[in-house]
């Protein structure tokens, strides 16, 4: 198929590469062009703008940082959607609020074109592993029309029905269920602490056994031993996500009394200038606050 | 080995037969005789007082419902602890508060005898089928001789040194931990419902994916349907484990905002009179407060 | 002078009297042209549209009942906006977000025309008595001009500096300080309750003495009584302002853990379809999850 | 009357005082003696314990700073219950909790003596001016006959009956709305300063107007200004009271986030050291998160 492919970061990269690997034709777009480089070497084309990158898609995948960066790529100055062929289908892999795929599924209708949300969950060694998994939502005959592109990227897909907005709404529950796991156990590593207990005793008690899954495992070890590097994603941007989240809550009318905190500590963190870490580092709230910190 | 168990409830009855079958002599005491039945079947003894089961014990293990209950069969009128052979080893598999174990391990010593803490994790089924997790703590050479006796009863021994009471703040920690995973998927899972998404949908795929542990994948399902049956515990008997964690925290200066919703949480429940469900139901209050409470 | 009036609900017909009272020429506005009657036989002239109402006003006043009828009635189809002369000013007192007032205060200074701050506390007999308390932000010039009519309606204006947002930022606080006032007495005349103490008598006591100021009285006798009639404002309009308040809070960087309840609180009470009382019924939030609700 | 007085800290003594002043004969006891030289100046009698201090007396007062202190003088080793006359009336001032008075009011009762819970409101100030609050509670003829002394000491006494704890809950509760009043105006005057308005600003303006009452006008202006000197009461010994509010919260099944939240600041700075300020200073954990602290 003829592919276009927007927003390279570490993530992007990670997915256009496997696309790449399996036999499409490939053209790409990022701000800076440095990071389709590699991508280049393989075999993609460069386009200058978003507009020109769509000119022969069939397809067109989007993962950039915001609700404002795709709607900048879409239905912006240079945006793509006006230059969309007729059937192309747009999968949009950001984290974004779910109003705003709503919205662009819309704009996409009125051009006979067609948005498929399809935000992604895993961090960059699992995109180019091709271990993401998937959740959509959307038109059903566009989901139908991608899922063998979605193959060549991910692990597993999981669909949530017509409402376009349902995937992205899954998607930041995400980003919220691990907030809660990651001050849950801020909280249980700081008491053992406090009570001569090591940290990572008790995490390593509690992944291998009750709660033995991979995000308990990693992020857990991050709070354990309060090293939050390498940064995977900023506070800031985690505390974006969040706070779609709560917007969500708001509207739908549901009390969140662990994301408010999730969102306070995250909130702290980037208020104190703390910036250069992992969001799992929101955990040293916890050790601040019990008079223990290590920063 | 010569062993005493005292208190056959659910758990200590399936922990006992395992040892039954370990090929101990075992001799057992609780407060109402119909539940040692079938471990007198079994080839058990009984005893008609705490201090009658003692007499002969190399090991004694107790597992009772909380605090209270286990002063009452140590030191109260009946206690065993004036009774118990010189050597002996208590290992008090219940869970209570880590002071508790302090100074019940204290009284031990005055007489020669060694208390061990043992709290174990599993539901009764982990029980029967020898798979719980158990963390140990207390004298070293206590814990040494016993270890044969745990691997009876357990898939896994983690100790937490010499500190009596360091294992009954991870036990604590435990349930604190289990009420934070409710009370998160309840949040997400109640978000989903508002916006017409299926609470099993997102419970497949979370548990499925990012967070394929057991406690995900049970508890969240109970969280899922809504339906909080069959009872493991209460919400009053777990209500009373967030405290015991929050009044340690208390003590250690450690402020818990997720431990202090989880306690108001079950509070509520309590106070509203629900009952007869299991403790994962206190889920039902974000519902309830969002408006589409399924009580 | 000659004064526009635009929004004539029990607040904004109570101070147009004031107004009217005060020898000044009075043309007004409203939705529903029921609601100015008494101000038209009391010598106020009726216009058709806002555009309409300020075509001779030196000062026009608006008080809507939120962000988007100000916008309506300001740059809207029929707005007033385009029709202002040269140098009029506008006295904006509904609730609304301070952004609002910026971008307002800057499309009239595109034509040459001024917009002041000017939220307003106080209850509709308040208003009537031209008791109300003041705040004003906003051009300087502006504001010394309409002093003299700002006095015919309240009993003390107290000016937050020329950055327009200023007095929002300060009403919302004041609503946020009213919640909080009325959660914490909703806390403790229900713990009061549960100890067989009367709800009233703990009320009495405490604004007869420490807390003797009219917000503790008033409010604290709705929450004492739990008779939350008649209904100044509901609790969904209310809920909009804690929302406003938290939205500033997330761009300013603020943790407000008791802002996050006040708004947990009224949203719960929204959710559950509780809607003909006034906002501090969502004490009865309190009542209900210590399990002695009277709803 | 001939009247005890046991504890004499800044207000016990200043009670005293005024005890004196009335023409009574009194007898003091406190730990340290130099605490009494100025009552003795001016009259009263030195006892050596509190068992010495109350053998002529009619009426005993209380103020000491816990519940641990006030067993200690009254059923502790020197303590002075064995020594009381018959009928003898003991009138405890101190911040406990209600149970502590339920257990003494028995235990007097059972020696035909009376004890009476007679909780003070208002700083070392007030208690010199004889301007405190009381709240009482308990046997009626004991209260009747106190009645002429309590109206030496104080502006006004309130009563709640005859369950003697009851005082006490009230005592306790209005130390919670006090610290309620404290972080609401903390949240609120640190919104205020990340938007560039006075936080003094906004305390002048809210406690001219809606919040008249002398507790915002005092603590708020602590607030404002950020200067915790002088030491009314330690973070530390206020946080004791909160957590006996809580206790009373948790057995009275009555969840109160605001009481949690609370607590969970005062927890917080005394976790991290903050020691020689007023606990109102616990605000500057709000300026903390926020990243504009001052400590």
């Amino acid at each position: 198929m003829n592919i276009a492919f927007i927003g390279l970061g570490n993530m992007g990269e990670a997915i256009a590469q496997n696309l790449l690997k399996g036999g499409h034709v490939l053209t790409v777009f990022n701000r800076t062009k440095e990071k389709a480089d590699a991508l280049l070497q393989a075999g993609a084309q460069w386009a200058a703008t978003p507009a020109e990158a769509v000119e022969r898609a069939e397809v067109i995948f989007t993962m950039v940082s915001d609700d404002g960066a795709l709607r900048d790529v879409t239905t912006g100055e240079f945006g793509f959607l006006p230059a969309l062929l007729e059937g192309a289908i747009h999968v949009s892999c950001s984290t974004i609020a779910p109003d705003t795929s709503r919205q662009l599924a819309e704009a996409h209708q009125q051009r006979n074109t067609v948005y498929v949300a399809c935000p992604v969950f895993g961090k960059p060694e699992a995109a180019q592993a091709a271990k993401l998994w998937l959740c959509t939502s959307g038109n059903e005959a566009g989901k139908a029309k991608i899922k063998p592109l979605l193959e060549l990227i991910g692990q597993g897909v999981y669909d949530f029905g017509e409402d376009v907005g349902a995937a992205n709404v899954v998607k930041l529950s995400g980003n919220f269920l691990l907030g809660c796991a990651i001050e849950a156990m801020a909280e249980a590593f700081t008491l053992a602490e406090k009570n001569n207990i090591s940290r990572t005793a008790v995490w390593t008690f509690f992944t291998d056994t009750l709660f033995n899954s991979p995000v308990y495992k990693n992020y857990g070890k991050l709070v354990a031993e309060e090293v939050y590097q390498p940064v995977g994603a900023t506070p800031a941007l985690i505390r974006k996500d969040i706070r779609l989240l709560l917007d969500e809550a708001q509207k739908a009318l549901v009390p969140m009394p662990f994301g408010q905190i999730v969102h306070q500590q995250l909130t702290a963190t980037v208020a104190k200038g703390v910036k250069d870490i992992d969001w799992a580092g929101f955990a040293g709230e916890v050790s601040e606050n019990a008079g223990v910190s290590k920063r």
